[in-house]
């Protein structure tokens, strides 16, 4: 059964409220708390002495109304006697500029003092709590990226990219044939002038690019490891996990999966709609319920990085204060949330606050409850949500299977496109968001896998963008026995940014024969109906399936394998998928505008993000478990439903 | 009897030209002359050899005219060799890059070398021309913020803002209480090591930003102040003053006003259209005339800020240079402008400048002359203006009278919303020219008032948004006698820039019975109209006044006093105004599109903005001093008129 | 006959693919290779030893098979080792930020230690090749001024300025009074403290501006020069030539040309018209044409440059990587950019590139062939485009001739209203490309000419923007016995940035007897049509031509000459230059939109840059040597005609 969990900060808050509050999350149908993520400077006040009477009263208080603690290092708030202490540890932006004391992610991955200190203050706190029957759980350090806080231009970082290319290229010859740094004149003579790519003329050149973001990604993953490796070793039998954020893909977060046991993620479904890339009319309409497929593809993406374990460590109970326009949730909203992620097998979700805090820089947003300790709308749902999921699992549900359709994704193909965009606005990460979009509003179940990850038995396998092809995967589809659809820009690189040697799609030319001669980016309207602003011409024997009027193609087949040569308006992208699914045989069915299902352990979940009320299609003999066909805005309805067809 | 004057610069001219200059100064009848401002480096043209001696004469020949002399202290250009000499005066912005010389306001308003460097050339100045008889006021060095240089982040700064704040809490642990500094491990063990609030990954703590920008508004006052205390000893009876730019918020003009005798502006309405917020219909509509309220509000600002005493120091001759795009004003506006100002009470209106100069930054701005010595249009409108002024002083005018409408602003509120707008473009400053416009429309004349200003006896008090509530407003509310309407987000927050323990509106609770419970900023058209961009959601047993459609209330009524609860399109606003005049019997009238009115000393002005000819409505019997009922673009017409009903 | 082209990297690809390349372009009607301009690494890859064998074997392999090099200086490209040895050399951004290696053109003119290493890499290559029997010409660095290079705010850059102004001025009084340093108390006492104009706190004095993109200018001349001197010592009757770039306006590239014996340029249509200012229709109906003027006017402007000797030197084969979005050139263009370089009289155009690399920053850049070897579209197309120019050729073609039309233009105009604009967007690059666009529309040749070229014989001079008049030009233009017409702001300047004492247009009212005595910037829709976004209010007794409905006039006339006191919408433009060229009896016709016609040497040609069929207005008796009177898309039709008439 899914836990309904909190983030609590009893640090800042007078510590005769504690008491009540705790008792409040537990009739409230809470059983998680995440705290400590933000205390270091309560923690150790003065460098080395430390103040543990206070976390050791919280987890106590906890433990005794029964709620199990995720505990958090703090180390993404290093406290100011620790900068003033070694001020170079502050990381440096693509200007050149040390960022500065006085909010939070301030530290260089690469500074080794920091680092140090990093695994210091994990072994303290490992020790002391790490066998704590309170604590059931770890997070380390808080949203790795968020802020743009991956990449740090400092002495330290580029000391240490230095090292990391000499271990990559053994020698600076090999280096230089990798980067084809004979263009411009850009040959190294060894590996210690090479600077982080900033400040450059015109653009670096896109293998220095990547190689810097595959390092930073790997400073990420090296820092965390500490982290985790203390953990391990101080406090066993918990779960280690981290939250990521949202839509950040500075680094690979299949490899941070990797390396902890569970993956949560912070969902902020208001926030990411303001903020990123959709068209003003889905920000006007869906301004209050957020994108529908924004928290799905979040936890679909998140429940493969995590190899099926996932959670949401910090959910959205009311407005926030950091995007650019922040309206409150419909009523409803909250619930939606939270029962969707149960639908696509979180295993818990936190709200991000308990109680709003008035002061400094978040005091504008929301908790469940508010700054004067009553109830907000947040707290309402969050107590209805806990009964349905109470009555849900009630419903003895059938085991997890994996969803019908496998969406490949990786890290990489988003910095590849982000290097090298080519036209403006592309992005690997948008376009798997909108065959992953489109593909829900056909109704199908997706999972969202790391390109390393088996498709067996998956009957579609589609693959928006990925232009480096890692080693086996076209051996991998190949052998997944399914309908396969492969977008554009797929194969176009080689791992040292280079165009392949047989031209793109690279390796993929053994499962279909045509080669990408051109590329064209546009401007919506250059190309004919139903081109978007992406065109390939193709070399091939193959006649194409949907040829343009001029006849050129748009979509290749051989056997079971389809390429897509161009980006597609949204209305002809979702015919093609359809069409391939009907290839599948997964039935595709188009949802009413704003609904999304989602199958989960034998029972089917329908949610309404439209603002208006929705019907469901009538079927036979759908045997509500909550809801019924009639869905309002923010409704949801839940029934129980074999599962799909085809999954093997 | 209104002064008209001209800002001139003797220096820029062979001095073979003075004596014509000032004849003809005299002969358009001007009598007040701005003078010496930015002449510095003729004044002192190597450190301590002054060269008084063009001065001496300059003046002797205003003063053989008749003319009264404005003379600046020239402290806003501190010249090359005094630059050079101590390097670090220079400001540094927000991104740590100290500003240069080659312009002008290049220094830091910390730094403790210029700050001498001030005292020192202004009481030279004191001691030589405190006494001379054709001077007859001061003004402290020029425009202080224009520019964006109010904030500087060197070290002089920091250290002197360290300084500020150990004075302000006394220990830093009182600081980490106000700032909450316990949210993300922000918490400082001392004064010394609190930078100046920039370059932070993610936005600093708005309480440490909210005590920069006072500290900042601080040095200015200081700044001033210093010069203030010589002027006086070396140069009684003379009026002080301190130009004052439209727009600027950057620091506090009330405290600056009360180290003055008289606050004065400087008023460009054509550059302040293009450059501020106003729609691009707005922009097209008004490109040759200025927004019809603006001039107005700066007035009423400025009236304010001087207890009763400001005059216009520059006023817009013809085209300028700095705006994005900088047409002529309709024939006709130069006078507007001028009567427009002495319908709101100024001492004086001086044009600036006397002739265009042919080079440097401001070579393409308009003088009263073109540098050929020409009159050019604004020459042909001063004297016309002149002349007019005369007439309707022969008119016998009654004395002053407040007006009845007291709306309230404060410059920390515009702070408040800088620091944290939580939607996009929230800015008290708008919010209170928008209820200023509004009102206008209605033909209602405004005192724009300081928060500690007394209210009693105003039939209409509106308080657009003053988030934090002075000591002693509520009461002063309370007792004011009046209708009041307050606006969104006002009491919301504390000093120390937190939400109060009861929730906003704060200490007006006892006023009125409601919390805001939550605030959502929105796209517009995401809310039901009429709400715009801002909706606050209120626990209150008060019945709404006008409910949404969802029975969501937006007015809440307490006997006299009225809350809004959002931010509302221009009709709705306007409508609601309206009513709450008919409330406060200030018989609201919907004038013509364009036309604005201004009760001043027992007459009666309307002026008409619009680029079409405009008819007053039909009234039995004006006494028209200037003017007629048929106004045409640019038209002016003032008639004898009763002081307003209700005003006490 | 033209000779055709290609830029060729060996260094870039494996040695035995050499020969097949070189086979492969003299087969295709190739003639001309450059090569070796960013090679420097390869040439000498440790300091002070050389590797020249293999560019030996490059330049005999050329040779052998018949083509004539290029051979390019390679100091765009300065290797690693050299800038780690004086790092300094760096130039340096208006921000004060170093820009760092990694990219291309990371050099300070001004840095003497990197001056003294260009004379000694080219004194070198120079000594080395400069009698080798297969160089035909030289090429200096590349593309000076790409990349916004041509200012730095170096330490070097300031030292070289300030020395550059004592030469200018002799002594600092000088300066102060040309610069006008009166103001803002803005004087210097001696040369040594000027700094270069940044980060001045509002806009720097224009006069010190301006003398900054002229003393920027002369480093790059100087630059330049040193590079010829030691060519033409070690290479006698080799032409030199540098390849300028498209719409870089940062040096004078006239005074360049003086220097040079050929102009050459890159043309990137499609790039050009994505990035500049043109129209979201322009860049819509166009994106796969670029703008049917862009290339023209460039032709014409460095065929001025070059006293009558230019070529293309990059030549746009296909899709490149730069712009924001970049589509393929429609079929058809590629050989129709060729021909329409050789009617505007061009002595080559080269291909950038001959293969596209797989690696690097341009790897999506587009090149004859594609990586694989494969010929690509570009190919095919420059084998068409040879043997049209041999039948062209065998036409027994006339003798080249002038224009009709001579359009002044020069750089220092720009700099003037890139420094000054006084509306938005305003700049005399823009005005002098609209005329030239309207004028071609119209059917004419024009000669784009700089300001101190004799205009005699032309019957038709049009001066769009030329604020700064040089010595003699009124003369010229008072003597060149046609008709003329001048553009706003013309005159308007004196050579110290300051208004002329008699007013604009200064010394031109020896020919106009008018004065401008006011100027507005307007928002498009403020001015009555057919005004767009410039009015001149002008003092005259003369009639205007064409008066607005106030009666304000827009163009006024003495004589044979015109002035235009304002910016028209285009339509109204094109009707005045029409009936100007009516009165110069040159004939204008309204072209088929999209159609383009060139008389070059007895032959006229048409292009069609429009997406779809064009037919030319019927003609008695075309005798078609290429293409018919239906021009397909792309199509390209040459005919017999005698030179235009009026031609002297």
């Amino acid at each position: 059964m899914m836990h309904l969990g909190v983030c609590w900060y009893p640090e800042q808050w007078p510590e005769d409220w504690w008491e009540d509050d705790v008792r409040r999350m537990a009739a409230m149908g809470l059983t998680r708390v995440r705290i400590g993520e933000f205390a270091w400077s309560r923690l150790e006040p003065t460098p080395g002495r430390f103040d543990w009477a206070w976390l050791d009263r919280a987890l106590d208080l906890l433990h005794a109304h029964g709620l199990g603690v995720i505990l958090g290092t703090p180390t993404a708030t290093p406290p100011k006697w620790l900068v003033d202490g070694m001020p170079d540890m502050l990381a440096v932006d693509a200007q050149g500029r040390p960022r500065r004391f006085g909010s939070r992610r301030h530290y260089c991955f690469s500074h080794a003092g920091y680092r140090a200190e990093s695994r210091r203050i994990t072994t303290e706190l490992a020790r002391r709590y790490g066998r704590h029957p309170a604590v059931v759980a770890w997070q380390t350090d808080n949203e790795y990226g968020c802020h743009d806080t991956v990449v740090s231009h400092s002495a330290a970082a580029a000391q240490a990219f230095r090292a990391w290319l000499a271990v990559r290229y053994g020698d600076i010859a090999a280096l230089n044939r990798a980067w084809g740094t004979v263009f411009w004149s850009a040959e190294y003579r060894s590996f210690d002038g090479i600077d982080t790519p900033a400040l450059t003329v015109t653009e670096p050149n896109p293998a220095h690019s990547l190689d810097f973001q595959r390092f930073s990604s790997d400073q990420v993953l090296a820092f965390n490891r500490e982290q985790v490796d203390i953990l391990r070793t101080h406090s066993p039998g918990r779960d280690i996990t981290h939250n990521a954020m949202g839509f950040v893909t500075s680094f690979d977060h299949h490899a941070l999966g990797r390396d902890l046991d569970v993956v949560t993620w912070d969902s902020y479904p208001l926030g990411f709609l303001e903020q990123f890339w959709f068209s003003d009319a889905d920000k006007l309409r869906y301004a209050r319920q957020g994108h529908p497929d924004v928290a799905a593809f979040h936890h679909d993406l998140y429940r493969g990085c995590g190899r099926g374990r996932f959670a949401v460590m910090e959910q959205q109970p009311g407005p926030v204060n950091w995007a650019a326009r922040n309206p409150a949730p419909l009523p409803g909203m909250v619930r939606l949330w939270t029962l969707e992620a149960m639908a696509h097998g979180a295993e818990f979700v936190a709200y991000f606050r308990w109680r709003q805090a008035p002061f400094a820089q978040e005091q504008m947003h929301a908790g469940l409850l508010r700054p004067d300790r009553t109830d907000d709308v947040g707290a309402h749902e969050a107590r209805t949500a806990a009964q349905d999921i109470a009555r849900l699992a009630a419903a003895h549900p059938a085991p997890a299977a994996r969803a019908p359709v496998a969406l490949v994704f990786d890290y990489q193909s988003v910095w590849v496109t982000d290097i090298q965009p080519q036209g403006a606005g592309f992005s690997a990460l948008r376009q798997a968001f909108e065959w992953y979009s489109a593909l829900r509003a056909l109704g199908l179940d997706i999972d969202i896998l790391p390109p390393d990850a088996s498709l067996e038995g998956y009957p579609l396998v589609v693959v928006p963008c990925l232009p480096i092809l890692p080693a086996g995967f076209v051996d991998r589809l190949a052998g997944c026995g399914g309908q396969v659809l492969i977008g554009p820009r797929t194969g176009s690189k080689t791992a040292e940014f280079s165009i392949p040697a047989q031209l793109p799609p690279g390796d993929l030319q053994r499962l279909i024969d045509l080669k990408v001669t051109r590329v064209e980016s546009l401007r919506p309207g250059v190309a004919a109906a139903p081109v978007r602003d992406w065109l390939e011409h193709c070399e091939t024997a193959l006649t194409p399936e949907t040829p343009l009027a001029d006849g050129q193609g748009l979509v290749y087949r051989a056997g079971r394998l389809r390429y897509l040569a161009a980006t597609l308006e949204d209305g002809a992208l979702a015919r093609l998928l359809a069409a391939v699914a009907e290839d599948a045989e997964l039935a595709p069915q188009a949802l009413p505008d704003g609904v999304r299902l989602r199958r989960h352990r034998g029972l089917c979940f329908a949610f309404n993000y439209a603002p208006e009320a929705r019907r469901l299609a009538s079927s036979g003999a759908r045997e509500f478990v909550l809801g019924a066909e009639e869905l309002p805005p923010a409704g949801v309805a839940v029934w129980r439903e074999p599962p799909p067809r085809k999954v093997h």
